[in-house]
Order: C-alpha cells, then sequence, then structure tokens
C-alpha cells in the first residue's frame, strides 16, 4: 500500500504542510499499518500519537517506529479500535479506511466508532470528506474478453458463468478516452457527522453522453478530502488522475446502449452490506434510458466479494 | 484460469490429438473446475468421465455439461477426492493440479491417492510427468523497487519489513534476458510412481553464468509433460515461453553476487509443507560462490503463503 505514491504523497502533503492544526496535538491513527502516518504526525508537531493496529503488521510498525526513533511519541496499541483504551480524548483522528467502491472491506466503521468516543470537542479528522462518483463507459474490448469470453472457450458453451460474471462488480483500470458521459456524485460523506447507518445508501444518478457512443459499464470511483488543511488537499481515484491501488470499480450492463451525444440514463445507486456475509458488499444499479435508438431499463444487482 | 490459453491449450492438444488412448476408456478428472478437461475428452471418445470437484464451481460444470449435452458421459461428483466413491476402476486420470512452484496450494496429493485407489493396473495419467527447474537472474531494477525499497520509504526507515519481503518468494514475470546461467532441472516428479513423502526434497543444483553480470535471484519454475501423447506434449511455464498464470517464483539472495562469464554457484533447493500450516510451503536455498570477484556462501529461508 505503502507503494501506492499518489495516496501516501496525498496524506503526506495534508499532514506535513499543516503544523500548524497538529503542534502540541494528541493524535489517533486508526489502523495504523506500518505507522507511515502517526510518523507524519510526528514530523508535523504532534505531542502524542496513539497508533491503533489489529493485524500481525503491528511488530513491524513498533519496530520502525523505534528505528526512527519516535518511540517517545508514537504509542503502538495491539488491537480492534472498538476494544482498546485510550488514556484520554484526542485531538486529530488520522485514517486512511478506504476500500475499493469506497466502503467495501473499508474501516470506516471503526473511525465513527473512534470519533464518538475519543475524539474531542471541535477536533479533526484526516480525511474529514469522502465522495463517491459515477460515470458511463464504454468497454467492447474489455467486455468481449471478460464477459462475453464464456459464451465460446474453447468451443464449449459456459454461458453461466457469464451470468455469474455480469453480477461481480470488476475492480479494475478504466482510461480516461473510455468514459463517455459527465461525472456525477452520488453520495457525499461528512466523516465528522455521518452515522453508521447513512453508509446503507440509495442515491439517484443521471448521466449525459459527452459523445455518440456505447454504454457497456457504470464506473463508480472516490474522492477524499482534507478540507482543514490550510490549503485543501484531494486524493483522487478517478480515471482522469494517477492510478491508484484502488484502480475503479466497474459494473457492466446486461446490454450495451447506444447513445447519441446528449441523450441522459438516470437510475439508483444502492449499497449495503451482505445479511449474511456483512464483508460482502450488495449493490444494485437501476438505469432507465430512452434516446434515438430505443427505449431500455432494468434493475441489476452485483455483489463485492 | 481458463483464460490461460497455454495452459488449456495444451492439455487440449494432450487429450483431443489423441483419440487412440481415449475412445472407449473411463476417465477420472481430479479436480475439475468448470469441466472444461472432461469435456476434451468427451470430445476424444471417453466412454464415461468422472469428474470431481469439491469447490462451488461444480453447480456451474453441472450446468455447463448439461447445456454443452456431455451429461450422459460426464458424471460431476461434488465431493473430496479423498471421500467420494466411484463405481470402479478407471483408465485414464486427467488433472490440472499444479500451483505456483509447482508445489504451492497443489492438488497432487488427491491425484496420487486417486491413482492409489482408482488407476487400473496400466492406467495412464496425464500428465505423468513434471519438472522443476532453476536458473539465476539480473534483477537490479525490480530488487530496488521491491526490496531496498523498505530502506526509505517517505524518509522513514523501514527495513525491518525489507528483511520480512526477503523470506517471500515473488510470483511474477521474469524477462527471458534477465536470465544470466544456464537452467538446470532440481526434481523430475514421474506421477506414475512418486509416492507424496518423496515430494518433501532436498536437491542440489549447480549453474554456470552464461555472460558475465550480477545475480540477484535464483528462479524457479517448472514444465509438465503428457509423454503418453503420439506426438508429446510438453506444458512450460519457464522465462522463455509463452507467459502463463504461473509465471515464475523468484528467490531473493541477501547479496547480489557478481560472477563472471563460465563461473558456477552451488546448493541445494529443498521444501517441504511448514508444520504448523500445511497450506504454506517452506522453501529454503542455499548458495555458495566462489569467484574473482570473492567467495559468498548462505543458506536462506522462505515461505510461500
Amino acid at each position: 500500500m505503502l507503494k501506492d505514491r499518489t495516496r501516501t504523497l496525498a496524506y503526506m502533503r495534508a499532514i506535513m504542510e499543516n503544523p500548524h492544526l497538529f503542534a502540541g496535538k494528541t493524535v489517533l491513527d486508526v489502523g495504523c499499518g506500518t505507522g507511515v502516518l502517526s510518523m507524519f504526525a510526528c514530523k508535523a508537531g504532534a505531542k502524542k500519537v496513539y497508533a491503533v493496529e489489529c493485524s500481525k503488521i503491528v511488530d513491524q510498525a513498533r519496530e520502525i517506529v523505534k528505528r526512527n526513533k519516535y518511540d517517545d511519541v508514537i504509542e503502538i496499541i495491539e488491537g480492534k479500535m472498538e476494544e482498546v483504551e485510550l488514556p484520554g480524548p484526542v485531538d486529530i483522528i488520522i485514517s486512511e479506511w478506504m476500500g475499493y467502491f469506497l466502503f467495501y472491506e473499508s474501516m470506516l466503521d471503526s473511525v465513527l466508532y473512534a470519533r464518538d468516543k475519543w475524539l474531542a470537542p471541535g477536533g479533526l479528522i484526516f480525511p474529514d470528506k469522502a465522495t463517491l462518483y459515477v460515470c458511463a463507459i464504454e468497454d467492447a474490448v474489455y467486455k468481449k474478453d471478460k464477459i462475453d469470453f464464456w459464451e465460446n472457450v474453447y468451443g464449449f458453451d459456459m454461458s453461466c458463468i457469464k451470468n455469474l460474471a455480469l453480477t461481480e462488480p470488476l475492480v479494475d483500470e478504466v482510461d480516461a478516452e473510455q468514459v463517455m458521459s459527465d461525472t456525477v456524485p452520488v453520495l457525499q460523506v461528512d466523516v465528522a457527522t455521518v452515522t453508521k447507518e447513512q453508509l446503507c445508501f440509495a442515491a439517484p444518478y443521471t448521466l449525459t453522453a459527452a459523445r455518440s457512443d456505447f454504454v457497456h459499464a457504470i464506473v463508480s470511483f472516490f474522492d477524499v478530502s482534507f478540507t482543514h488543511c490550510h490549503k485543501p488537499v484531494t486524493l483522487s481515484t478517478g480515471p482522469y488522475t494517477h492510478a491508484t491501488h484502488w484502480k475503479q470499480t466497474v459494473l457492466y450492463l446486461d446490454r450495451a446502449l447506444a447513445m447519441e451525444a446528449g441523450e441522459t440514463v438516470s437510475g439508483t445507486l444502492a449499497c449495503r452490506p451482505n445479511s449474511k456475509n456483512p464483508r460482502d458488499l450488495d449493490v444494485a444499479a437501476s438505469y432507465s434510458f430512452t434516446g434515438r435508438n430505443g427505449s431500455f431499463s432494468n434493475l441489476l444487482r452485483y455483489r463485492l466479494r
């Protein structure tokens, strides 16, 4: 993850360019991993950093913090955020909690728990805003490779696997040239106030074709922003910026829509944890399109697992 | 896996070009997946195919076999090879059992079990031979990216992770130009006779530098062969042939060896399941080198997990 420079440099800027926010403050790092964000906070002048991590990487974090001589400021705490005790409230929470499609295997629940239990009134969260976007893409080549492939596999008909593949959002890099519509936000998350319940959402979207082309898929991606910074920092995972390890999430449609420039397709994007396996995400996307080349609508169900 | 054409086409050729071996025969497919090998066997004239699979893909396999009208010949059996019952012995066992480094998460144990319990005397196994090879490579660029990276991570010293990374064999594609020695077999497996115990091995190797260059890593890869075919078929996963999903397995050394053309490096490659977690493989590689540029030796331990 550290090798994702776009990601790490955004956090580095957000923290280290703002020593006026960190100097003398108490900081909580939720899911500290190797401890890199905690060390950024030290460099920005934090007085104390509690770095909480429940995976075995915590052993490396301890050694790294010691070797870099931050063990007088950073206290590594092994355990789940929901179960550990801190000596008192903190001024700032920092966390890199985002998953694929923003929410898949994300640690946001733990951040919200930490916020409600440990953040002092007026305290700050880094990042404090997240936005989920959608756009429409043309993807004839990949769809042929990844979906239609199953119609004729070495001479055999395996289209039952095609149907299964269609229900799996594909985490992949989308080329900017494939995007054939505008990009619109479908969900804005204020990390300072959002509740866990609000993360199950159903949000409408309307996309307008920027050119005449086919739509093979709806693509989703996210931004997170650090708006408390003197010069706000945004980490974007969209197709127009530097690639990140989050890539984009591609929801293939059951049919190609032949759209003319200026025509619109509307629908709803919905998401919630799977009831049997809460680590999985159930995603539903509806679309409704009426244009010169026909009128089509459907409700498609996907599962991120 | 089906998208690995090199793999699937090798099996396709081995089976479908040899109807004289399959016509009227009873076949067992160990770990049938989507059922593609079983259907190849049908096309080659098999009278009956038992296709055993313990994962949930078995539901798709059933539907695929039915849709392609082989359900009168292929009997899909859900379960572990070690637990299922067949009506009687089989003439041929087919299986795609190979894992990374040949043995990692491989199904060879199940194939050997099936061989001992169900293969008729004189029966055939596809593939029937496997060979593990090693060669030495120059890999300055990747080593810098993947290993030395940890020495300075955004200004922090994380070299404890470097030490950890050095113990993890890297499954990656090696360019043929990186290979700077000859390629030698270290283990030959006769699937018809090998025992499970013989798969824990320690085998010597000697590699000769083909040019003056640095050695950063020992690379391992494998071939499997179908020697019963009229025209023997070999599926190779080495750096000189078409890439496969198995790629190659790279064992980084603790130091770069500066070898002159014609000099040799010797050692032993050993492998066995980890005693606590038998899905993991413990791999040990020793090297001993004396050349114009010094004399070095060590025993390195890796774990494939």
